[in-house]
């Protein structure tokens, strides 16, 4: 007879099984139990955040980089703190297990009103509200308590979404048989999915030229891989959507750039719309991707590859993302690919910048220089993250950012997850002021847990990205002036520490940073309190016409 | 004919009536044009703080004090940000008009996949998870949307409860007649109401032990005045209910200490619970109030007035509180009021005790001579929170904490709120060093915004009210060192500090805050990491018996 464990240990045996080590989370009553049995469990960490915003955050970027993440928190205001956070993850299709120690079956049962509750004799609402942001969500009963779990780990797995798992107290202890089997984590295969691919194929063959769109969902399935395999085998010029800069290498010869209607470059937009066959794999139809709705992609032409169905020149199909790519990869074009004849990227003439003050493209010239094999820049939705997608990157550094949920104060929060969750290679975070004000203490969880992210914060005076679009100065986007050095000597930790303002300054600084490794870098990027990258210009200029347009008809 | 006013016009109109003054949030796309009107608008002040949890927080501690207050987010990340505070005010019963600035609805009638929402195609997630937290929700449409916001503001007027108020960007600029009429702000009058009056009073007069209990519905609708009066004129005694000690003098002669079942002092859980006619006003069904479940109240000698409804000796009727309450208020008993013999409160021998570290006795003690009429004393859950029921406190300061919801952080939070709505007298904030972790940044917008609260901040190293629970040295209970003193520095503002290690030291700090209110005072008092009050010791016994007894039955 086998040995009985608790339903515990079996939710942990399973995170083991999905290569999970830093269990992300803030302890409160309800899951003090399951966070003890984690204090004593050799196999993982528990790392507790100030907060529980912070924390989802941190375990969405966990999940980016490792593939899937655990999140605990205690029932009610502990999980409905961390809405936010899932539901960006949920948009942008990141698996995080929402894991809530929940109140005991027995005291439910009982009809108390205990603290933590609404006070309104029910329990449901958090579940309720869950519902909402995750592909699926359950309470875990002293029914079948591994099947519920194996259930909902497979579907946060398969789906790549977020699921809330509660685990009530006593269920939590109940004992019962160990896994009889795996996790089973193999993406479902269609039955005609071969048929789709033959016919993909076919359009690819016949095609005079066509262009491939690596999209957000090759980082979502982690299927970096098979879609690199594909590239090198096929030849077929490939851009990326906008926040997947950097997931393949951009010195491959048949890069074309980055993607996203009339917010690429012309010559881009040009290339990817005059194509007779447009293979996106996994561009989520989100308003960045398509250039605020500026994109004109010829559905007679396009194959749209999606999580759980495929277009194939405007006919739907039902179909499995990593199955329909697997499937692809060896593909090898018989003839015929155009050649990428333009610059992917804009490039700077750094030496006639002015070099009194930093403006964006001093930043990003300067950072592309700094940057190395293995690096992962995470860019706060602002300034920055509409200007890194223009530049060259070097080989094997990615762009980690918000392509659609936009919470603004996610970058710092998910920088603990991605620090925590890289094997290797550095975490460097753009920031801005009014993102670092929602989120600041993750920097001591960064700091108490001897994370060492490089971390930019742009000080330029408020919300710089607001003032494009509204208020250019009202209050409102005004910030408090904080005194961004002084925060982690506040927060009881030790940091390597640098303001500049000036373009020399920040090479300088870079270039320490790049000799000094040992603790984490906190370093004040003093800009321009209107300046705007270009991008962000175009983008309001874009916003404005098409609102003008929305009003006149 | 009448000029036509935008409808974000006539929703200022209603603030105004309400006599909000103070508008909280944080600036995002939806709301951007909402915020920019109140930027130019006179009557109004927009309070920006740094992230949504705290300035939900901040709009409970605003209603708490003024009565009701409006809280404006973005749609999607920023409102989901601010879930867990609207479902505290939703659970303590707090009327906060949660305003949110919507999509567009044309942008919504044409299913764009805009930023900053979940990309599956609806933008309802937001309606429907708020449905779970507040008494009501609505989107505002073309559809009379004066009549819309007025039946939401009414619903949180009356209810005591949040509402939730989406305001699409189009329909915010729509022209409409300005409001033909005042807010109807009249709590229903029940058709029988006179007769359960005239039946709670007939209870009442047969009696020979009556108690009251004020209870927390008192605060929530404001009814300390009538309240007030119905116990000078009956002469009954009464108790309060744990979380709105204070909200009656207890100097009062009838006074007769704080009632939580078996958390009570005993003399005063005899005394309540020996009563033959027990008038429970709005004491909340909850945990605390009930000592853990140890409360005997007879139901058959219990008159229990609640929000919506009455028990009278276990039979249930509809009503409304604020009917019953001011029917009674000139209650006058015939005859027979039993004398308060026992003291209501504990007392501290403050020369006896150990004068090299500061306990929550010393605190408690110091903090009584300190109190001046006026001031409202904010606790945060936790040790302290535990501790403050048991003492008297000086005429007209009163208590201000999470009675249920019990959300870590809370208190920073809301203590923006409580400085900005009052109009006389001081705030004072008891924290802890994990609470103020949470909500760090609420301190940022104090000094923004010039606010002087009194924050102490108890360093006990950790989540000490955990500890007494469980994980008693475990690592997921401590916190993070931080220098708590070089926060407001950090956060650009000034303040006075000092750190306080002994008794005399807090003493005499307390002195140099009496006569030093110019600017905000943070004081760090240092406490031992493991040293609970009685209180919670207490609550930790009954809380283990209680699992003791559910495991074994």
């Amino acid at each position: 007879m086998e040995k009985l464990i608790s339903v515990t240990d079996y939710l942990l045996i399973r995170l083991e099984e999905l290569g999970i080590k830093d269990i992300l989370g803030v302890p409160g009553d309800f899951n003090l139990g399951i966070v003890e049995q984690i204090e004593h469990d050799s196999r993982f960490h528990f790392i507790s955040d100030c907060n529980e915003l912070n924390a989802s955050y941190a375990a969405d970027g966990y999940a980016r980089i490792h593939g899937i993440s655990a999140l605990i928190t205690t029932y009610g205001p502990g999980e409905l703190s961390a809405v936010n956070g899932i539901a960006g993850a949920y948009a942008e299709r990141v698996p995080v297990l929402k894991i809530t120690g929940g109140i005991a079956l027995a005291k439910q049962k009982q009809k108390l009103p205990l603290h933590h509750t609404l006070l309104n004799g029910s329990y449901d609402q958090s579940l309720k509200i869950y519902e909402q942001i995750t592909c699926t969500s359950g309470v875990v009963t002293f029914e079948n308590p591994g099947v519920k779990i194996d259930e909902l780990i497979e579907a946060c797995y398969l789906y790549r979404q977020p699921v809330y798992i509660q685990l009530p107290q006593d269920v939590a202890k109940a004992m019962i048989n160990p896994p009889g089997r795996k996790l089973n984590l193999q993406y479902p295969i269609k039955a005609d999915s071969n048929i789709l691919v033959k016919r993909i194929k076919e359009y690819l063959d016949k095609s005079n030229k066509p262009v491939i769109i690596v999209g957000d969902l090759v980082r979502s399935y982690g299927l970096q891989g098979f879609v690199k395999q594909l590239l090198i085998t096929s030849c077929i010029p490939f851009v990326v959507s906008w926040a997947v800069k950097g997931i393949i290498d951009e010195n491959l010869e048949n890069y074309a750039g980055m993607y996203a209607g009339e917010f690429s470059l012309s010559v881009i937009q040009e290339f990817v719309e005059s194509s007779d066959c447009i293979l996106s794999l996994g561009m989520f139809n989100c308003e960045i991707n398509h250039g605020e709705f500026t994109s004109r992609l010829d559905r007679k032409y396009l194959i749209d590859v999606q999580s759980d169905f495929i277009s194939i020149a405007d006919e739907y199909y039902d179909s499995n993302f990593a199955d329909i790519i697997m499937q692809l990869k060896d593909y090898n074009s018989p003839a015929g690919i155009r050649e990428v004849k333009h610059n992917p990227h804009y490039t700077i003439d750094y030496s006639s910048l002015p070099s009194s003050q930093i403006e964006h493209d001093h930043l990003i010239y300067l950072l592309s220089e700094f940057l190395q094999d293995g690096d992962t820049l995470i860019l706060e939705t602002g300034t920055m993250s509409f200007t890194a997608g223009y530049y060259k990157l070097p080989e094997n550094v990615t762009v980690l950012s918000s392509v659609n949920w936009y919470s603004i104060g996610y970058a710092l929060g998910a920088t603990t997850g991605v620090s925590l969750a890289k094997t290797s290679g550095r975490t460097i975070l753009i920031t801005g002021d009014g993102a670092l004000q929602m989120t600041a203490q993750a920097l001591s969880a960064m700091l108490r847990y001897g994370l060492k992210p490089i971390i930019l914060v742009i000080n330029n005076d408020g919300y710089t990205i607001e003032r494009a679009f509204l208020g250019k100065n009202s209050s409102y986007n005004d910030v408090q002036a904080w005194n961004y050095l002084g925060l982690t000597a506040a927060f009881g930790g030790d940091a390597h520490l640098a303001k500049v303002a000036t373009p020399p300054e920040l090479k300088s600084t870079l270039s320490q940073i790049n000799s000094n490794s040992d603790k984490m870098w906190l370093v004040e990027v003093m800009m321009d309190k209107y300046k705007c990258p270009p991008a962000l210009v175009k983008l309001a200029e874009i916003v404005a016409n098409a609102t003008t347009k929305l009003k006149n008809g």
